[in-house]
């Protein structure tokens, strides 16, 4: 058996998220089941990030221990072969047997995309959240600059969130605005350590209500210290996010996905 | 009976096209059941340009004779109350008696997105055309600039082409290559005073060709002259083809489509 890691772009809107259920309905399933299929044993895959029903990955990280010797291409051909429309392996690559997808990862990206609109999404329903009121992109830069660095993010974590610490390093938070054919489109980048359950949903619920006026800029601090959940506004919608991936030391030689400043 | 003008946006994935058909799977016939429930009274409506099965649209225009006097954004909210979540109503505007959305266009924008990779598409499925083999820019600019200026574009002309004259100002041609987070994404913006059935999708195909290297540049110039389907390449596929919507003259005060230089 020798350890291979793949990487896995997907549309999470059919989907009840990447964690393998009962009633097959997920990501996991989808690909063990594809990856099965092509090495005609069975697989099971270990995720760089879980990602909840209705989130996107643009290059989430598995790693698996083969039972059968086959070309990293035809790991990609093979499984995509057996895999719905909307998840399709993007690589493949050998890597050492110490290689662990989620306890290797350094670090964690995510975007959230955002339409201001005072119409629904539509051409794009599934691929972004949505607000109808104008956001005011400085309000949200000043509340969101409180939350960068390590810090006890219990205010934004799920009842559910199985996280050993609430203590995170959020390393990067950055705001930009996009005028495109859609209309305007927000994005929110997000790069920590680690993130806790609806960590990123949490945090836009909050970021929405400063942009929108309905808080003040410095409540965000005030959530953030009282680490509870009954400060913070309500998750924001899943549609919008986005994994973009985790990241890993160069001598893994793990693919990245590649974050172009502009709009996609 | 007073005229008005809408702006619709759609995905065009899960209907047969534009144009009204019996089995009721087209975009007209969702937008005219939205508009006649709304009204309570039969709504027709006449559009600028009519798509094909996939193919979506950013701001198609269609005009219709109002039955019942409501403001311009109670129609707006009230059809897109009965409309599936992937088509919307984006704005709509009074206009005189003499507008016609489609006999008054004096030009049509089409947007051709392509993605280049060695996987098939997967988040972004649907909405996108796909070559795995690496495309040379450069020749499809050369191949494309003997298309831009008035021709005869009957080597581009699908058979059930309804258009009286294959005489087409195509006035603009414009192939950019974006590295977006997925891959590499070309953009093939077309403008031209009307287009015939399938030309887009005809000349996407040629393109495709002489980016892969399959043809000479000078081919595109033989294709054209033929004016003959015989010679051209197979129509490409609807999924990555949008239409961003027609111009209007000022006077008539229809909001136009923006069109950014980044990817969307």
């Amino acid at each position: 058996m020798s350890r291979i890691a793949l990487g896995i772009r997907y549309r999470g809107t059919a989907y009840q998220g990447w964690q393998s259920q009962p009633g097959g309905r997920t990501v996991q399933d989808h690909l063990e089941d594809a990856l099965s299929r092509f090495a005609a044993q069975p697989i099971r895959t270990v995720c760089a990030g879980r990602t909840d029903t209705g989130v996107h990955a643009i290059n989430q990280v598995v790693h698996l221990d083969a039972p059968v010797d086959r070309e990293p291409a035809s790991w990609v051909r093979g499984t995509n072969r057996y895999l719905p429309q909307d998840i399709a392996v993007q690589w493949c690559t050998p890597v050492p047997d110490g290689f662990h997808a989620r306890n290797c990862a350094t670090g964690r990206r995510y975007r959230y995309r955002l339409l201001e609109s005072p119409v629904r999404p539509s051409l794009e329903a599934g691929l972004c959240g949505w607000v109808f009121v104008r956001l005011q992109g400085q309000a949200m830069r000043e509340a969101a600059s409180c939350l960068v660095g390590e810090h006890d993010f219990s205010a934004f974590r799920a009842a559910e969130c199985q996280a050993v610490s609430p203590v995170k390093n959020l390393r990067e938070l950055a705001i930009t605005r996009h005028e495109t054919m859609l209309g305007t489109l927000w994005h929110f980048d997000f790069e920590a350590s680690a993130f806790l359950h609806h960590m990123v949903r949490n945090i836009m619920g909050c970021l929405v209500f400063v942009g929108q006026g309905r808080r003040p800029v410095s409540w965000m601090q005030e959530v953030l210290d009282s680490r509870s959940r009954q400060l913070a506004a309500p998750t924001f919608s899943p549609e919008g996010l986005f994994f973009i991936g985790p990241s890993y030391e160069p001598k893994w030689g793990i693919p990245a996905a590649v974050l172009s400043s502009g709009e996609t």
